[in-house]
């Protein structure tokens, strides 16, 4: 981002576009940083190369523009605090140069990661192709960074039979996990990536209605200001419905005993977004484990004793202990993906006290 | 504000308005907080009269709504930082309730202060018309919360010559200091509408040209943030040009050895802010003390060691000293309102000294 579109994605979550045609919502600045070093380096040159970690030129920043990185006031009006522990923060900005630069992209070709899960990796341009190709009348789409539960696809299916409802033939799912930075207690990628697959296998959601692709962005947990990017972003690649639940991209404050952002609030700053006029968001149903019906299904307040909440928090414990959560929690197939894989963290471990 | 209006403020400086009608600008969220007390004395009555200090009913909240006063995160998404020292912070919100209470607006009657300076505060119609009174076919507003020097008169009037220039045949100069709360080294509002008045008296702005109206904000110090508003509320009352200069509403780093605001970036996005797409900017030339011409006069800096920027620091200096300041700098009858203002401080607080 240049200057001028940096300021407008901090002080009004949006910008304008050229001769009055509106604005597009863009609630987080996507800057690149540098140090007085590559400032200096940099010196008059209009255009600067940017490399990736084996030196190969990935892209062109032309006619750059430099301008300095205000980093406290960038967390301020993204984040709504300044406390340490913010995890973006420490991960991307506080060791970050001084300051921004920006320019026209020219991407020479698309980034690869070589990782094994590339063929996940869609533009928007290829996702819409493939929604087209499906013959999609709707899509709707679902933005997670935790492995899916069966209280999640209760509600991907419910929303698919709601859209069947209302009269669309064809409503294809985009499942769409977040596959940059993630906080540490967060499962990574790759076991992610094959829990999902284990959910499709064993037939929880549907393959054939739905899309899975990996959303390559960075986890702010900036809350209300960071959904809107998460939804926007999906309707770039061709979602006309999004799917959003309390507090999402929340947070516990870094340094208080409270949520940091008010669990509602996502849900209505994102109703009010300038540039999302026309999303449809479909408001998220509590799931929960019903412990009579013995499956995952939506919370009945009315007998809330007989429902049980399994946070990210206690499923980690099940799957360290070895201890099975409750049958019809979530599919076998996938839950073994969890259970190895906090094994082998808790090997790990294990090596590490040893050594 | 009720929150929805309150959340869109904060996080998108504007509000959408009913019907696709598009945005107005509100950058600064206009609250009531209240304490635990206050809201269980409301409990569920729709109607909550707001009293002034003398218990008269000056309005009525109709159909209320409270909800949470997050102080963190409006301080946050409103100054960009959360550093202790903000004036306005200090004053109106750190001590604040943690509830804020919104609703339908009924005001009984127009608020009056008893300060002898009533007649100054004109409410937007009637700033409105009174320049239809004028005949004005421009008005272009100042918005000040210092006294008039004779830098500020040779701006507003090099003002009112390019607009007579650009054909307009009776621009009119709103000059609307505010009249709310002001840190503690700022010149207090009376000494200022009595200084601006010397100012017309002695011929320094034309009174035929002028209106004098008491703008009633507190001043928040949010830079970037808050010259939106100020120019948004200069809108409504009638104002169609805005002169804007270096860091509007800002102020140093409460706790760093730095301007809290790019000093640009007050006039940038002033110039991008949604819903005011239509504002005419008048950008501010810096205006100083021309030791060769022995006047205040456009900074030129080819000749840059002829000038003196003399600051209000400096400028209370000569006052409290009794020194005069360089011939010209302003008007003697207002400089004579600033010495008496500033011996009178001495005074009292030498008195203080020997109680």
């Amino acid at each position: 981002m240049r200057e001028h579109e940096y300021l407008q994605s901090l002080h009004f979550n949006c910008i304008r576009l050229p001769d009055g045609a509106g604005v597009v919502n863009m609630s987080l600045p996507i800057v690149l940083a540098i140090g007085d070093r590559e400032k200096e380096e940099i010196g008059a040159s209009p255009d600067v190369a940017l490399q990736g970690p084996d030196g190969a030129v990935l892209a062109i920043l032309r006619r750059v523009e430099i301008y300095p990185h205000n980093k406290e006031e960038r967390i301020a009006r993204t984040w709504g605090t300044t406390a340490p522990g913010l995890p973006y923060v420490d991960e991307a900005i506080a060791q970050a140069g001084n300051w921004l630069i920006g320019g026209d992209l020219e991407v020479i070709e698309p980034i690869k990661y070589n990782d094994g899960l590339d063929h996940y990796r869609l533009s928007p341009q290829q996702l819409r192709n493939e929604f087209d190709k499906r013959g999609a009348d709707a899509v709707f789409a679902f933005q997670l960074r935790n492995p899916v539960h069966n209280g999640h696809a209760l509600l991907m299916n419910d929303t698919r039979r709601r859209l069947l409802e209302m009269g669309f033939k064809n409503p294809i799912l985009l499942l769409h996990p977040l596959g940059g930075f993630t906080k540490a207690d967060d499962v990574p990628l790759p076991v992610r990536m094959e829990q999902h697959s284990k959910v499709l296998e064993d037939g929880v959601l549907d393959p054939e209605t739905t899309i899975v692709s990996i959303f390559p962005s960075p986890m702010h947990y900036a809350g209300p200001t960071e959904v809107q990017w998460h939804a926007k972003a999906r309707i770039n690649a061709g979602a006309n419905f999004y799917i959003v639940g309390r507090d999402p991209a929340g947070m516990g404050h870094p340094t208080e005993k409270r949520d940091l952002y008010n669990p509602d609030h996502g849900k209505k700053v994102l109703s009010m977004a300038p540039g999302l006029e026309k999303l449809n968001i479909l408001p998220f149903k509590v799931a929960a484990y019903d412990t009579v019906a013995k499956q995952m299904a939506f919370f009945d307040p009315s007998r809330s004793k007989d429902f049980l909440f399994i946070s990210g928090t206690k499923m980690r414990a099940f799957a360290k202990s070895g201890e099975n959560p409750p049958d019809g929690f979530m599919c076998p197939g996938g839950w073994k993906v969890l259970v190895d894989y906090y094994n082998s963290l808790q090997t790990e471990e294990a090596a590490v006290a040893t050594v």
